[in-house]
């Protein structure tokens, strides 16, 4: 089966410590571990959205390393999982990407720290990926947080991961729970 | 509630790329993502494990930052996550330190991504730790993986995540998966 859902790993627009709009550095750490947990969980694709042209030139070639140079031998597993990888400049550029593949218009799902009047549980999102005849895209904020502008954008803003008086997660953790959550289901051994 | 749960990061005994036995590097990241996520989930505490002085020396100075100095103020909320970590250099010895403060053994479950005859699914986990008087410990591994004997030497080996024919995630994301499993009853919010 190949996956309606896709994760966009947002770099621009989003806050700073200030709440100001900016643009965040492209990690590499970030690009390897959502990659496995992409490939662990069968996702169509993983946008890292940058319009940054060093951004997307580092992107790029930490992508080629892995999946044609050395790292494609030397670690074959991260060529499957590097392989999923896209680089675009915006999230509407990612999005007219999926629409493209599948001939439709996509939903587009933010996530973040706080409820939203869009807001929705996993419950229900779950629900909505049950229809494999329609793409889903949903939106990993880094820095501080995706900006209100692009959950206001979005069909839905899926419901926080509320820690113990704690909220903190790194994106890295956020996207590995939210797929087991969405997910589970689909790969072997889950519970 | 103070957590009957306590995770140990283990950088030795662990396989490398050639399962052979090393220790590996302590990683800031690792220290990070895994402090905020047991903080997120309640965790009694955070054990790195690592025989090295030079990479003990390292992962001190680096809690001492956030916990103590310049990181305490410009970022708190790193504050209270990584006053959650310690520093052992056995697991033994990470092992002691949580029976003395209980003043009973210790219950010690490895992770893994192969199955093991001590193999328990994360239902009968979530079980145990509903007992609230009974310390229970968890280790990951680094590099390729916690040694065979580390398994046999533990009460139980949890299940590993299954993915779509891709069993490859990294420690932080597994860490982060298997914490929302055992305890997002825990947590509000959760789905």
């Amino acid at each position: 089966m190949s996956s309606n859902l896709y994760i966009g790993l947002v770099h621009h627009p989003v806050y700073d410590k200030r709440k100001e709009i900016v643009a965040t550095a492209v990690t590499n750490f970030d690009i390897h571990d959502i990659a496995r947990c992409a490939k662990t969980f069968g996702i169509g694709g993983f946008f890292i959205i940058t319009p940054l042209e060093s951004q997307v030139q580092l992107a790029g070639r930490i992508i080629r390393h892995w999946v044609e140079g050395f790292g494609s031998v030397y670690n074959p597993t991260r060529k499957e999982s590097l392989s999923l990888v896209r680089v675009s400049r915006t999230i509407d550029e990612a999005d007219r990407a999926i629409s493209d593949l599948w001939q439709k218009r996509v939903k587009r799902v933010a996530t973040g720290a706080s409820p939203h009047p869009k807001g929705i549980d996993f419950d229900f999102f779950r629900k909505l990926l049950k229809d494999e005849t329609m793409p889903h895209f949903i939106l990993f904020g880094t820095g501080w947080g995706l900006t209100q502008e692009v959950k206001d954008d979005s069909d839905y803003v899926l419901a926080p991961i509320e820690g113990k008086g704690y909220n903190h997660l790194s994106v890295r953790s956020a996207v590995a729970i939210i797929l087991d959550r969405l997910l589970r289901d689909r790969i072997a051994g889950s519970e």
